[in-house]
Parts: C-alpha cells; structure tokens; sequence
C-alpha cells in the first residue's frame, strides 16, 4: 500500500522570531533540530519505514529531512530537492516581523495576505535587504516570482507533485515529504479534498509526522498523525 | 572547465579501530566528523564552488558529504547516492582485525588481499556476524558480491563514471565525488592513467579534497590536494 508522510520543518529562526519567510533560507534552531530527530525516531518507533524522500531546496527542510533519517538510520535513502516543494515566496513582507506589519498596516490587511486564497503579498522590491534571493543561484534557469498567493504555490507543487512523486507512490513506494507550511498545505488540499475557503485555515504543526494511507490511484483511505498512533 | 574534486570520507570508527570494514555500514568518528567540516571550509575558503554531488549508499561517505556541504552552505545541492561508489567488498575479511588477521594468515597474505590487484579476499560466508549486509534492503535487487578485488571495484565504478558523472562534467558542471579508498582509486586510475601495479600502491588521505581540473573531453590538465593550494 502506498503510504506518503508529510513532514513540515522543525522550528526555525524565523518562526521564532515571529517573521515572514517565504524563500529567505533560514535554518532550523536547535528547537527545530530536536523536532526533526524526534520525528525519525516516532517512525522508526512507529516501524514507519521510506523508500524516497523529496524536500524542497531550502535548508530548513533539507536539515529536518536529513536529521529525521539519520534517526531512522536511513541517511543512505534516496533524496530529490527542488524548488516546486519551497515555501509560499512572501513577496514584499519577506523578512518583517508579523507583530510590526500588522502595527503598520493593520490586521486585517494582513489576515488577507496570510490567509487569502488568492491574494499575493506585495512584490519583493529590488531595494528589499532580501533581494538577493532572486538571483541565488540555486534558481538559475527558473522564473523566480516576486510574491506568491497560496494559489500560486498550488500551482507550481501539483504539477511536481504529479510528475515527479505521484509514480514513486503508485510503484507502491512509502515516500516522506519533508516541506513548508504552503506546501504541504497545497498537497493536503489535493488529497484530503479541502475547499479553497476552508485551506487557508489548515494549520500544520512543525516536525509532526503526518501519514496518509492511500490506494494504487492514490485516493486517500487514511489521514493521521503519526504521534496519535 | 569541468572540476572534479575526490574526497575520502572522514576517519571512521573501524579505521580507528584497524579493522577491515568494506560493505559493512561503520560510521564516522567525531574526528572523521571534524574532517568532513574542514573539507567544505576548505573549499568555501578555497573558492572551489560545486553544482552536484555524487556518493555511495554508505552513511561514512554520506556523512562526510553531508558536513563537507554544510560548511560550505550548499546542503540544498543534488546529491545522488550509489551503490558503485561504495567502498571495495572486503569479503571474509569484513570486521576483522588488521593485525590480527596478520598474526592468523601471515602478513605475506594479508598484503596480497590488501594490495594485489585482482585477487580478491575470500568470501563473506553466511554464518559471518556481517552476513546480514548481504541482504540490506538498500541492495534489493543488486546482485550483491560476495567479495572483491581492486579490479572487480573498477569493473563497477567506470561503468557508473561513464554513465552518470562524466556527462554532468561534459556540461561544465563542478561536481563532487564523496567517496572510499578503493571506489576512489578506481577514478584516480582511469583519470591519472596509473598502471594495474601502481594503483594498488596510491594512497588517498581521509577528508582531503583532491582537485582535477579536466578539458572538455574529461582529460586531465591538472590533479593537487586542495590544501595544498
């Protein structure tokens, strides 16, 4: 039986401190280590064993996939990073602190950016601190946008999510995605079948293993949390 | 220019320990930990920049690639991992005491298994405490040697190089090999042209990076350790 385990990163900096992310490459905090590892070792416990992991190409997910394996003792799986499992882009609010943005443009206006459906956050200018990203290498060769709506991040993850690990798991594979919030939202939409209203407000909490049962043309049987087991 | 940089993985627990490891899946030491880092700050330091890196299913070798990236703040690099650039299969003499296995056979023996080119030790035998690695899930479907000698490594490892290193080079990509004595010295033979006596002889240093700049058609026009320039 095919069986896909979602894996959002273990705190991060930012997430400490209260910041938009989006693309900037923020690491884990030692918090966000410890959640990463004690996810392996809840699926090693749980005999929840992988075949393939697929990250995104930001440092917080690749240290939490590979801190969750070494737990495992499964650092010698096969690992596929690539930009379509990043995080929602934040656009122009990349780098602020929420509580600050909010003082500054109200909250409402920023409950509509975090949690729209289809509205972006304004585009990162060329004079942000965090430009820069746009021309990181690791994008070469891709369009980098300026801002994403959640809508924007479904997207671009169906379409990986159905060329590159849909076939791993109809080959009867156990695959591990370990991601972001937006992303793993825009597959959780997809399988568990949530309405564009009701997703936004799908909370996923960091370094919680969540495992989905499905059948050989991936419809979900099963959804829960691993640590509910 | 395609740059190939060849790094043995960090001190291990069973080089510490001078026993024949081969196949069998030992970690590295803090110290071989230690060396991995200082192999990626090193080429940080060094300006030696890399698009893809390319390892063997074993977790020293992984490991070392793993810390070499992170120092260098490029663990979001693709990196595949391959049985045919693990280490050489020790055979029979997997586990054992170096200097025991002398004491048992002679030295005279030990340095023909050691050193020759194409005699290999004798087999794994099933009641071995390292049968098991026999049948790791990792080589499912790999018709997995029961021993190996220097030629029998090669015999793997230049098949691999050709179909899956040497046209990422032929791109100009940077690539890096994170690999074990012998899978390296198979490389270092062909890239080197070192005859079938010699290579036995080439000692590679753990957690050295070793450069070699290569022309277009993957010639060599120079080879030096990176700490040396």
């Amino acid at each position: 039986m095919p069986t896909l385990v979602l894996l959002r990163h273990g705190q991060s900096q930012w997430n400490l401190e209260n910041r938009f992310t989006g693309w900037w490459d923020v690491d884990v905090t030692e918090q966000g280590e410890a959640e990463a590892r004690a996810a392996g070792a809840l699926m090693r416990d749980k005999s929840v064993d992988l075949d393939r992991v697929f990250t995104s190409v930001q440092k917080r997910a690749i240290r939490t996939a590979n801190l969750a394996l070494d737990a495992m003792d499964r650092i010698w799986l096969p690992m596929t990073k690539d930009w379509r499992l990043n995080e929602r882009h934040y656009g122009g609010l990349t780098g602020l602190n929420k509580a600050e943005t909010i003082a500054k443009v109200g909250e409402e206006q920023v409950k509509i950016w975090r949690r729209s459906f289809d509205v972006p956050p304004p585009p990162l200018e060329a004079d942000s601190p965090y430009a820069s990203l746009q021309q990181d290498r690791r994008y070469a060769g891709i369009d980098v946008p300026a801002t994403e709506s959640l809508k924007d991040t479904i997207a671009r993850v169906l379409p990986y999510w159905e060329a590159e690990i849909a076939p791993c798991l109809k080959r009867g594979e156990r695959v591990l995605i370990a991601a972001h919030g937006n992303s793993l939202r825009a597959l959780e939409k997809h399988l568990s079948g949530i309405s564009d209203a009701d997703i936004t407000g799908l909370e996923i909490p960091t370094g919680q293993p969540i495992v989905y049962e499905l059948d050989d043309q991936l419809q979900r049987q099963d959804r829960y949390y691993l640590s509910e087991r």
